[in-house]
């Protein structure tokens, strides 16, 4: 067995988004100047840029002001808020959710995560994962001494209208045991929304095999050219006690700085989640639950707006890779990321993310975060200034340029 | 081994303190009327009663102004805020705190004993903690899958200054393989402070021993009658790579409902905790982070004032639990709780638990959160409307008129 010193030297932080500020070292020979430009921060959304959701900050002073029943909530969240979430994620996903008994709100995306995945894994179960996918997905099965199982997507090759999962191999895993799957829809990273066909073969095996499924839809507020969504809960296909689906307006939305997160489904799982949060960290912080009450209840229009102005930086995004000689990228169906994969370069990808940082002051995230395989990707996230983010684009082409084999 | 569902059974949560909405059933046979009187809910401190520090929501304004460098900071917490934080706190405890590499902050005290616990704690490893002390210590323990070991603190029969820590045991459980010592001062739920010798002592044996110290002091600024306080960490008698300090501004600072705390001092354990909060949480909520700007920066006197009001309603407290025939309580020394023992009753503590929130419209949290063996006391915080919480002891002392055996 690994000692705990062990278990945390596999549990990497240093190449996450958010954690630039600690990468200090550049090992590469670097050639060249400093491309000049304004600095592109690509690991996350710029809230600058795409700033919260109007009201949010009244609703988080009603809170304050409302005091002690705000401060101290349910673990599970507060009870009125959850009434009008439930309600709201019921219509958003197509299928009802009980506000007392369906729902716990959560520090963050992130926290919601954690959580389901804590209540479910246990030490050697097998746990299947996308590669690539979210980067903590497979942190937090290692974690939990899980075993990780990966299931591919090709993202590249996959028929029209698919992500690309390899079903073949999902039933495969599935049938080897696997008692728990994972999956981000849209992609994280690389924006392909799944089809109706694989969510449907996915809730399929899922009730053949009996396997529990939590599904990540981070995202699935921003869709781009009206491409069809299917959110695995509303099928109906699946004992409903075996599922958890995720949300939180940390993305789309731009209240990240607030710390918000939901999950919903299974009465038994979000009970367990309830158990871990009291000693993880009690509650979503208090006042910050307030404004949940803005979410799903955005200004008229304000919410088409923000996707196609994502819309409009995705197509920018993707002309400006497609002029990158012997680069590969699949336009995002949804979500604000891009997964570019780079032609054969002279510094290896992650001193090539290093480079970029020092000499184009441009961050971006190397893509074996994603999944050990992928060290010829990076990932950006473009809920950026639009022209800042066109030009930093262009600082990486030279920069590609500058160190092509 | 465990399953995942048993390990869950074990975690209790719904006598857990702010849980009271959750306890719906009363299984007691109960006799006499409601008697009628204000609410109070003895479980949390009342936000109400003792607002958030002047000036704490100006801080959080500021941070959601501010914008993204504030919505997405490290995940040990924004290097400014630490800066200052890591000065504030090196003052207060008497030895230096090197805010890059020694401090990070956490979603509430709560979110910094878990990481605490997590990053330390290997399946099967021997983890010792006082009885009675804060309930989500044991269940950190079992959810890591230490092994529990635990040490007593006779706070009844304590020599004077004493916090009544039975250091024969725990050199004895220390020699026996304990690799983590966790415990709080002050005491909670007993409000005892140690004694400079017991805490020389408890920093002498972990040095002769190799054990790793989690010092939990949350409740350290409210201290009462000028009780003498030492910081373990100020005697430089250990390891200080294996000694972490907890503190947070939930308590006498009153700004739990936005969540903070920290944890700061050995680097190892640091690194390993901001790792273990990027699958977590990522980060304590980025606006709200804002807020330790005004901690350790109240306005001339506010502390003062807040304490001495505090220990005008310990005084009551103790004096009106003294009225009561056979009841026996240890006066708070600092913090905000008190762990008055009962005479024997007819019914059971937590049957009497129940009866009180239904038949005297008070909350209170049964002792055996604390500690299976305490079955006759029960733990109030006494952070309320000072009017509001004398009249609510009255009540429980009818009601144990009430149930007398």
């Amino acid at each position: 067995m690994a000692s705990i010193e062990e278990k945390f030297a596999k549990l990497g932080v240093d190449n996450a988004p958010g954690q630039e500020v600690r990468q200090k070292t550049v090992t590469a020979q670097l050639t060249g100047d400093v491309i000049e430009g304004r600095r592109v921060d690509f690991s996350h959304g710029d809230v600058d840029a795409f700033p919260p959701i109007p009201g949010s900050f009244e609703a988080f002073q009603a809170g304050f002001e409302e005091g002690a029943p705000q401060a101290y909530t349910e673990y599970r969240g507060r009870g009125v808020l959850r009434e009008q979430l439930a309600k709201d994620l019921a219509a958003f996903t197509g299928a009802p959710v009980e506000a007392d008994s369906e729902l716990i709100v959560t520090p963050g995306t992130q926290g919601a995560l954690f959580l389901a995945m804590g209540c479910n894994i246990g030490t050697g179960d097998k746990v299947a994962i996308v590669e690539p996918d979210y980067f903590a997905n497979r942190k937090l099965v290692e974690f939990f001494e899980g075993e990780l199982v990966s299931v591919g997507l090709d993202y590249f090759h996959a028929a029209p209208g698919q992500a690309g999962l390899d079903m073949n191999r999902l039933e495969e895993v599935f049938r080897d045991g696997v008692k728990l799957f994972l999956f981000s829809n849209p992609n994280n990273p690389t924006g392909a929304i799944f089809s109706e066909e694989e969510i449907r073969g996915i809730a399929a095996l899922a009730q053949k095999y009996g396997v529990k499924i939590i599904c990540d839809e981070l995202y699935s507020r921003q869709i781009f050219d009206d491409h069809p969504y299917t959110h695995l809960r509303a099928l109906g296909m699946m004992d409903p006690n075996n599922l958890i689906t995720i949300m939180g307006p940390s993305k789309t939305e731009s209240v990240s700085g607030f710390r918000l997160g939901a999950a919903f489904g299974s009465p038994e799982m979000i009970l367990r989640m309830e158990k871990l949060q009291a000693i993880v960290s009690l509650r979503a912080a208090g006042y910050c639950q307030s404004v949940l009450k803005v979410r799903f209840h955005e200004p008229e229009g304000w919410m088409r707006e923000r996707v196609a102005a994502h819309q409009r930086i995705r197509d920018d995004m993707v002309r400006e890779f497609g002029k990158i000689p012997g680069c590969a990228v699949r336009p995002t169906e949804g979500g604000s990321y891009l997964f570019p994969r780079m032609p054969e370069l002279k510094l290896s990808m992650k001193e090539f993310v290093s480079a970029l940082r020092v000499q184009a002051n441009v961050v971006v995230t190397p893509g074996t975060e994603f999944g050990p395989q992928f060290t010829d990707s990076f990932r950006i996230n473009f809920s950026q200034d639009r022209a800042a983010a066109v030009d930093a684009v262009r600082r990486i082409a030279k920069m590609v340029e500058r160190y092509r084999k």
